[in-house]
């Protein structure tokens, strides 16, 4: 019998919803069962099951079966610390260029949700190595991974990052650290040059710290966004958004490793909006 | 000798960008040339530089050579079409789950922009599926992509979209069109049970219509959100947003082919906030 | 003994506000009592003192006494209706010219909250005119501009705005009702010609008959605008935005009725950003 | 013959508007003329008329003859410094009490666009003391202060801001300057107890040296935030935002200078949300 991707299969990740919205994500394991607020489902009742059926709990509560998207799993990873949101994560994989083959390092750890986008976007053939001077949080992320199954992607380090990083000429060096000004020389070490860096930081005041170290140790192309992300109520009828949002997450910062910064260089200051002007000759 | 990632090869993608901000994206090509607004300068002698150099056009202009990004190849490529922007594009590569492997199609093709992030994303071992009914505009995307080395991962088709597409169990489908209610049915057809739908759409009766149509579809976990992206001028003595902004490139919408609906599907309702309750078990 | 505006005085409006930000908004009144989550506190004991003090309850807690701003006022009134919020009345204060001495009208009446605002800056020698059909709703309007003293700038009436208004050649008419779209030609008899024109709406959708109706009618100069207001925490060493905000409370729409529309009436297509470019001569 | 409103008269202000939105505003003025792109218009041609008719030049381009807004006055205003933006005038005419018969100082005067606003909401019975130490600058204020009509409403004065100001008890102060910071014991003398200040400042940087400077000067209730205006095309069958938009005019920043400060004075922490809980009573 042939596999069939529109069944849900042993080892699958299942995303359960109620009528309330209410979320369950785990992996498929015979024998196992999962704990609803309204009854209990056997994750044998599931296996087998097309992705996208309704299920019900032994007390008659129904739930549609789906796959989790990666801003799903982002949304819904266990965690012990801030995570990074689907907004400011899929900007960083394009900014950065966090696509199919490549190395990055991201420091630190956390709880492993932006280490899981990491890894689904670099691949089989590309690696993500994750530092962390927290053996106790790393343990966390570690098993966060290993539940959506990239582990054999991500190699776990615990170091103090102003020891410095073991890789050299990596691709892409994210910090979600405090204080990613005291580290850029560890960064230029381990990127290669021209390379990507970024950050998130959740005040003005780091911010601008960050670009006074970006600037005196040559980083050069500086951009300082951050993106909102408004959702709608989804009624055909009574279209609007809703009535609250997130405010705000952080400042994403990028820049690069350069060789020598332009002699006059306003490159930082006027990123705006000139989308260029010289298409791929 | 090995190859070395930190210098310049021919074949790579090279961004150059001046201190003005004036930024030119093409294929390193032994024998070429590059015409800037301020003097020429030979790919030959680019070749073998490292990235983040200082290189210099005949008339002695200054400018940085780089690596692009895939944010940069969205925004500098040649179209005939509006295209889609990063903000839009990094988060439905999350919402749709659009990772390592994943078999996707877009239609239409228009400049091929995200086409390119989609293939960038798949990798070797996904496949991206474009259709177009307009052959001219669809050569320029088969242009563009190949420009960036992914054709492997693109399979081009000319076609409307009304007859349906050739495929089935695709992981995931987004409709860069503007009447995208008009095709659900042929959605439902390719896409795997519980699989990804989205689309991007520039106004809000737009908007209704395909809620409406999905509705009827029984698609469910309809969502529907718009991303904003403010820069800020990247000085640390003062830091503050760029004077104008992008106001407005679309409002995505992502649902999902469900076997049955759950019977009060209040699943689009209320979306907005809660990010769940039960981590990964 | 000369009258002191730094000194709390009997009838004055007076806010306090404790260290956990509780606010209370009252009139100081002689032999009255305010209960607080944490004791006690005479009015008696707060006339006399002066405005910016620290007072404290009978238990010992600590508040600072203020006057109320009319934002204050807007946020603090007691309602039982959706009120409309300060950034939406700020700004169709200016969009609609209602400033000292004008004669405006609105309907309904809700709490009362958008009719203190337009009161408090028409001041003496304007007027306005508040229409609603549910008379207990009214009522209670009709309590809370007693209380901030502005009863005589307001001229309360009960009656269908179906049936039309009694007013004529009136400066400025809001409609805070769901369904604007219908009442545009009494809006059009009670209003003066090329008068200000305005409303309030939650949905994409009663915008778009709004607009309609509008252009039906021969109104012209439409503009459709939303406003976003987003705090910071204010700490000077960790400056950054409150976590969460509202994120809609509703369309502006502005118009003014005219005698003749232009001819290729294009003005309510590009209102977007330029401001203007003739100053005044 | 009695005074119609609907009827443009002599000594009026008046906008007017042609089909591609062009603007002019201008006192009606007998025996003048409008020079416009498209031919002349005699202002006896437009006296007389009634509001809201088209009007023609001499070239048979028509225009619309509308009486100005606020928010137009304060946009169209003759200029040579950054003007206050009708958003954030709006929410500071609220946020700190510029009511009708108000006292109320700005410094400094700029372009007099503020001073418009301020004079048009305290009315006859309130005043603006509006001060700058550039007295060419002044001048254009006070002109453009004489052409609306409220000269006796304004008190110009020329004078260092670092020599304090003449007033006392006056009811709020405004600060347009890029160092409010140094200004804050004038700003408590000047200020009646307990009233309102308020400051714009372009950058982060400003922010945070201004709370600094509060906190040690005892000013509480400190409010930081900033205001985002979007447009919406105005089409009924294709409702959308404009493209782009103003992304950053200001940040706003409130507080009030208060005799004690609260002991754990977490007043300004968390302003974020809870519109209040006490309504008047």
């Amino acid at each position: 019998m042939s596999y069939d991707p529109s069944i849900a299969q042993s080892g699958d990740l299942a995303l359960m919803v109620s009528a309330q919205k209410k979320r369950y994500l785990f992996s498929l394991t015979p024998g196992q069962q999962l704990q609803t607020h309204r009854g209990v489902i056997n994750h044998d009742d599931l296996i087998g099951q097309t992705w996208g059926s309704q299920v019900h709990s032994h007390l008659g509560s129904a739930y549609l079966l789906l796959q989790p998207s990666l801003a799903d799993l982002l949304m819904e990873i266990k965690r012990n610390t801030q995570i990074m949101y689907p907004k400011d994560v899929g900007y960083l994989l394009l900014a950065m260029d966090v696509t199919s083959g490549k190395k990055v390092l991201e420091a630190g750890s956390g709880s492993g949700a932006l280490t899981t986008a990491l890894a689904a976007m670099v691949g089989p053939t590309g690696q993500v190595y994750s530092y962390d001077n927290r053996e106790a949080l790393q343990n966390l992320a570690r098993k966060n991974i290993a539940k959506v199954g990239l582990s054999d992607r991500v190699t776990f380090k615990i170091g103090d990052v102003g020891n410095g990083f073991e890789e050299r000429n990596l691709d892409a060096i994210f910090l979600d650290l405090p204080n990613p000004y005291d580290y850029l020389p560890q960064v230029r070490e381990a990127l290669k040059s021209g390379g990507f860096f970024g950050s998130i930081l959740p005040t003005t005041n780091q911010v601008s710290r960050l670009i006074n170290s970006l600037h005196r140790e040559k980083f050069s192309f500086t951009d300082v966004c951050e993106i909102m992300l408004r959702y709608y109520k989804s009624s055909a009828e009574r279209l609007r958004p809703t009535d609250r949002m997130v405010a705000h997450t952080g400042y994403l910062i990028f820049s690069r490793p350069v060789i020598d910064v332009l002699d006059e260089d306003r490159t930082t200051e006027e990123n705006s909006d000139d989308s260029g002007d010289s298409p791929i000759d």
